[in-house]
């Protein structure tokens, strides 16, 4: 069935570029003359940029802050193409719908960056949110397009942007899929990284040609069936919707829930307000409290994307593989503001922080992939057939183990799941939301058989 | 300078087959003449033989054991070769160097078997020791041949017998190399695998053409990188030597060891004896234990190889990831006979069981690939430098984890090692066997740097 969607998009795609074909030929506008840097200004920066036989040319400089040779014109929908040479030991990127205000720290270039990084993380095309929310798409999330950049050769990036859809491709390997609204119009800019004070990383070189956009008469390439880490509220983007992605929450129904005991919506002790899904404190009064709610749906193996944002202090959790042991005894994706709340010190090596696999693995989250209280966290948990479980946050993998193989018992055996037998265990089983007394938010939950 | 060793090989082998190649074009000999089955036997099951349009094909039967067309010559050194099409609800294999003696089982065929498993196990052309010793070399030992046998087309079948050297292709490809001396003659024979009483299984067809045999002139075929399974005594195969193993024990020498408190090797407690170093058991006079033996030589990533027979209700170990903690605290395979010493019920979940990761992760063992006391068993641990690590118990992978990712710093922080820093985390250290009072043999401990 997926298969035969993809395809009837497919010949949707290629009947309306045959259509357009006429225009979209003629529809491309080089940026950069070839001869200079016209129509182009830098910013932030002092990095050096010249043209040479045709190329601009990057070179890295000691002592001055990312630099960024900026488009004078601002692109809203766009499909832009560039060539680019990297030396091993450098960073760069593209940045795209880009802005530089005064009142925004000062001028510093912020928003969507196309990533260049010949380092061995291998995150090329990947997405990142210069100067504002950070990585938005690793390549954790498409590791097989990590082989895309060569080293030694021009490689041909391709930036789409039409609507709230980004996406990338590195010479021609689909990289990166995106859906945001933020900001809907900016320039393009060539990136040349700081490399702070050492001068032994000075001299390096990216070398760019063939740059063009075309912003007209606009299609949508080949759909492929990468992740797509969508940032718009409780939207579902087509290519989710062929991936078997549902929504469980729409922004304002609770039909997909019950209460864990009651087989009934709570009354109270549970929210909905502007498109959000929330947890109301009931520490001061525990005969406020809505209880954990449950998927009326149950499933085998499955994928759920889910955003959430917890308050000052705050427990809650994203529970699975219910069912066997009584309606809330089951693996736990935790959500814990590790700093505020004791339990974070408890368990061990930190196997009840936020995002862990809770009493049992640890989670091997980074500070820098991981927003604090009141911001909006992307989880991601995938229980793949064959028994694999991944724990996901913000775009990086932070848990993965095997449902059920000799670790997991071992695991399971010395900790306070020790008595349940067949713990996490049920082949088939609703997904839970943890109320824990505390405010904690959610949004975007959607999930797919898998 | 281990590629170049190949290389060095393959050019001896080339030169060796081109002086050789007027006499070897001639010296096949078919052993099917195409119409008729002369110069073939039954024995054992009575599946159905036939031959039809110059192929032989064999049909199960239900309610017969598994049946055997064999050769009614011997032979001993030999490269066979033959085409095989089999149906896919159906297990078969070819004998050779094969044997059905009036005093072994009543005549029961036995001996070396190149599997044919057209099951998801895929284990074809991996070698099984026939009413014998049963699994020699399982392709957990080589995964990636699994998939070399073809459903729905011919198959060919390659095995090389020189000497102790027994070696399977499979469409070209190298899957199994065992060496071993426990037979060195025997017929070649087609199995048809019985199927019990199942009536449903019954007229399953497997097909065999092309069946000829050189007997003379033989050379090695090129070597390949693949592990091999060398069941002689404190042997090094020429292959091993190039995967740079050398022998800890060569059969008499004790000087890789020493105790490991000491320094020196044990004056009592040890004992080397028809090529056997013996764990003496000091149960009944604790005045006479030798101490724990650790190796001179110190190791990073590591592949150790090794022979382990235990006595009744014995318990012994291997120990790696050692010296950050004292000399004898560290990772440990444990050797146990699991019936008789209560060690076995204790931990979690078998975690203290033989093969396991002690105390720590069960090993996933079957019985039916578990000799019992008194028997030899093919133990190994491979370190890798990434930091996975295994555990194989007589070709079966029972064991794997990665040392210090968060799921191992999970399993110890619930151990008997949770008061150990770093534990089994020494970057370089010597390979321990544990004397723990009982008589424990080893043999054929070899190892190589990773």
């Amino acid at each position: 069935m997926k298969v035969k969607n993809f395809i009837s998009i497919l010949f949707l795609t290629i009947s309306t570029i045959l259509v357009t074909n006429a225009n979209a030929q003629d529809g491309w506008e080089n940026l950069f003359n070839g001869e200079n840097l016209d129509g182009w200004i830098q910013r932030n920066g002092e990095a050096e940029y010249e043209v040479v036989d045709g190329e601009i040319v990057g070179t890295t400089v000691a002592g001055t802050p990312n630099s960024f040779l900026c488009t004078e014109k601002n692109y809203s929908d766009f499909v832009f193409e560039v060539e680019l040479l990297v030396e091993p030991n450098m960073n760069s990127g593209i940045q795209f719908r880009s802005l530089s205000l005064p009142d925004y720290n000062n001028g510093r270039v912020h928003g969507y960056q196309c990533e260049v990084d010949p380092s061995e993380r291998a995150w090329s095309a990947g997405i990142y949110d210069e100067a504002r929310r950070g990585w938005l798409y690793p390549l954790d999330l498409n590791p097989d397009a990590r082989k895309a950049l060569k080293m030694g050769h021009w490689n041909k990036y391709r930036i789409e942007c039409i609507g709230n859809s980004i996406r990338t491709w590195l010479n021609d390997i689909p990289v990166a899929h995106v859906i945001d609204d933020m900001t809907s119009e900016g320039f393009i800019a060539l990136q040349v990284h700081g490399i702070g004070n050492n001068k032994e990383k000075e001299g390096e070189q990216i070398k760019w040609r063939n740059i063009r956009i075309k912003t007209e008469n606009l299609v949508p390439d080949f759909y492929s069936d990468i992740h797509v880490e969508n940032l718009v509220a409780n939207n579902l983007n087509i290519v989710e919707k062929k991936q078997g992605f549902h929504l469980l929450f729409d922004g304002q129904s609770t039909d997909c829930w019950k209460n864990a005991n009651t087989g009934e919506f709570p009354e109270q002790g549970w929210q909905v307000k502007n498109g959000v899904l929330t947890i109301l404190s009931s520490r001061q009064d525990s005969s406020k409290k809505g209880g954990d709610i449950i998927t009326k749906e149950e499933f085998g193996p499955f994928e759920f994307k889910f955003d959430f944002m917890y308050t000052d202090g705050a427990n809650s959790g994203v529970k699975y593989g219910l069912g066997n042991n009584g309606p809330s005894i089951g693996l736990e994706y935790q959500i814990l503001d590790d700093e505020k709340h004791p339990d974070a010190k408890k368990g061990v090596v930190g196997n009840r922080t936020m995002s862990s696999l809770y009493d049992l693995i640890p989670s091997s989250k980074e500070r820098r992939f991981t927003k604090g209280p009141n911001e909006w966290n992307r989880g991601r948990v995938v229980v793949y057939p064959c028994g694999k479980v991944q724990h996901w946050l913000n775009g990086r993998k932070v848990v993965e183990y095997t449902r059920g193989d000799n670790i997991y018992k071992a695991l399971v055996a010395r900790s306070k799941y020790a008595g349940f037998e067949g713990f996490g265990m049920a082949e088939k089983g609703p997904i839970l939301l943890q109320d824990h007394h505390d405010t904690v938010h959610f949004r975007s939950l959607k999930i797919r058989n898998l």
